[in-house]
């Protein structure tokens, strides 16, 4: 028997801010961030778990205080027992009651669950010799649905319709690892279209990005309608016709106008439109679902947990689920929203870009697509080309797709150099050359 | 001009769980705590803002961190300029973009604004010598309309319609101001209802709060349905057939089960039931509400902001609103959730208890019977008798009804012994004799 001897956070931040990198209509000067986690153990294997929360400044220590809330409850744990039953280990952090009430299930406090629960899976991974999606895809699916709590689900998919979903996407499992090997998994960029950029910068990158092989772009949208159409203008000349582009109102509308805004930008045929009003406002995102068809609604990035997620569906609120791998309470949850995605017949194209969030959350796509959806049919992972030098193993994209990752571990490590250099501490460090 | 010169806040925790008070299905054991903060100025006038987030123990030293990540948006305000425009200050707090990341509006972050608007708001009230409800009561229709953010709330209220209810409820503002200082506003008692009491403590109980003149009880329930039948049988007998007797499930049911545990409850004629399920599933109250009809769902001192409560409205999941004064953004957004009540024609009947709940929430329930709803009907604030004593102008009971306060301020501030005797240095002082 081993034990868990120390939980190590840290405030690390990036002066993203000086670049306008990550600008959007909501969030006009972000300081991408990472609240993250180290849990160490005394096996003699030495490995060691790692994950984070991904914010954009300021409020990052606050989030790195949730986590260390949960130092207690994760210190002296037996490794081998909370890595067998990581259903267990999930509810022991959910479900404590004080805790709970800091929520319950959202928020700052739900998000450093996800953040302890992440580094015991990425810790899991590396004790396993296998890459995350591999560790899931490996486990049968009696032990996939342990992993999920189904509170608060069963009006919308019981424990037994999910393990009749893992069942039923058996069979082809050998086949489509292999095939994930060699092909990856697709990805979008959204690399072109940031608000602070200029129109020829924007012309510019919505060029490399056709001829980089992305089957997808996207813009941000939603501050000035003028500047909209022309940006997209300029986007659809640049990629022609049929090139699939997606636009992202980060939450910025109400209902009525964004029904309005939106229709007023059908012309140019967007692939989806994301966040176009708040995360919470479930009856919202179905009125505009209704308002704008035959357009398709993605939200997700800010969805609080699964609860959320299955009202969405329920409601038709949601034609595309975006997850995203910190907002929500860590691989476990992500499990229930995958399945909930599975059961209604959405389409889930992650979240990402920021700091990590591309290497962690391909590890959810990539076993979807072996384990339960069995398709990578109209689904992609969003890529930024950022930040992904402080990872020990940063993805790869190779002709808009990512190749599938073969270390060990869930993605989530960082360089310790970087740890070091970032590491907040009351300012940015000098921009480095 | 004088202007904000400290924000300082204080972990305070009292041992509650040493004596099951406050003990529910999902709370067995809280330790009822304030993330206290305290605002002061130089003005020579000497005085001072408190307030606080209630939470129930263990992470009570996250939500101190994020009261303190807004530190520096407030030390330095000029005050007289802050308080003249608590919309925009409001608004200052609530839309910086790198905080907003950590909800958005919801949570750890969302509550750490509420204090803080809060205590703006029991600084603006001393200052003006007045009770919060009788200063917010004195505001024009303009006035009150400008301190709500209908950001995301328009496709249900808009400012212009919000206008029209203040300017309503205009005409008897005098006459009701006289009848809430003479006759104050009906109170409910929850503190027969705890789970962890025994059935001979629940009975006396009972008839206790009958014999004070209290016009409504509620008992705990959801932890083991023949426990339910039994206790409510007691409760039953002990205050006659027509005696009101609502039930709280404290979120423990998903959407069947609590249909039919609800159901299974009719017999004892409940006046309505409290949390049946997660504060997030909105579609789910809508599907409980339906089940159980005519027996009405109440909720809301876990809903997160303004908007899942207009979606409670909007979906017919909410028959009683319960506003609860820390749980979200302050006084600013309960007055925007007054306005949806208001708008959708339900009774507000507040969420207290708690730490200082009792004090904070009374002033929004007679703020709205004088300037907002014009009516007690079928309105009454939650009662239980703790923790009082901890604060400068503790409520006053008579007769089953809050005796309206005439102190200056929020009701908000604590004594300063009981703040240095319970503040949290790692383990709970010796219970006091």
């Amino acid at each position: 028997m081993s034990t868990i001897v120390s939980v190590d956070t840290r405030d690390i931040r990036f002066p993203t801010s000086l670049e306008l990198d990550g600008s959007d209509a909501m969030n006009p000067d972000p300081d991408y961030s990472a609240a993250y986690v180290t849990i160490r153990t005394d096996a003699a294997d030495g490995h060691s778990g790692h994950a984070f929360v991904f914010t954009i400044g300021r409020g990052n220590d606050v989030q790195v205080a949730a986590i260390e809330a949960l130092r207690e409850h994760v210190r002296g744990l037996d490794v081998e027992a909370a890595l067998a039953d990581m259903g267990a280990t999930w509810r022991l952090l959910t479900h404590d009651s004080q805790l709970r009430w800091l929520g319950p299930e959202k928020g700052v406090m739900h998000m450093a669950i996800g953040a302890v629960v992440n580094a015991l899976w990425d810790l899991k991974a590396k004790r396993a010799g296998l890459p995350l999606w591999q560790l899931l895809a490996s486990l049968t699916p009696e032990e996939l649905v342990s992993l999920v709590d189904f509170r608060y689900l069963s009006d919308a998919i019981t424990p037994d319709e999910a393990l009749e979903l893992f069942r039923a996407a058996e069979p082809g499992r050998a086949d489509r690892t292999a095939e994930l090997l060699a092909t990856g998994y697709p990805a979008y960029t959204t690399t072109p279209g940031w608000l602070g950029y200029s129109d020829e910068k924007l012309d510019r990158l919505c060029r490399e990005a056709v001829a980089d092989g992305f089957p997808q772009i996207k813009l941000k949208v939603g501050a000035n309608l003028a500047d909209d159409v022309r940006r997209l203008g300029i986007a659809r000349a640049a990629v022609g016709p049929d090139y699939p582009i997606a636009i992202d109102a980060n939450q910025r509308w109400d209902v009525g106008p964004a029904i309005e805004w939106i229709n007023a930008l059908a012309e140019f045929d967007p692939a989806w439109v994301e966040e176009p009003t708040s995360p919470d406002d479930v009856l919202g995102h179905a009125a505009i679902a209704r308002g704008i068809a035959p357009i398709r609604v993605a939200t997700g990035e800010h969805v609080q947990n699964r609860i959320v997620f299955k009202q969405l569906l329920q409601a038709g609120g949601m034609d595309v689920m975006q997850i995203d791998a910190t907002r929500v309470g860590g691989v476990n949850e992500n499990i229930a929203n995958l399945l909930l995605a599975a059961k209604f017949g959405v389409p889930v194209c992650p979240h990402a870009g920021g700091v990590g969030l591309c290497e962690a959350v391909q590890h959810l796509s990539m076993f979807d697509y072996v384990a339960l959806s069995g398709t990578m049919e109209g689904r992609m992972i969003e890529f930024v080309d950022h930040l992904h030098e402080h990872f020990v193993t940063p993805v790869v994209i190779e002709r808009g797709r990512y190749v599938t990752p073969t270390a060990p571990g869930a993605g989530t490590e960082m360089l310790a150099a970087s740890v070091d250099d970032y590491t907040w501490r009351g300012r940015h460090r000098a921009v480095p050359v």
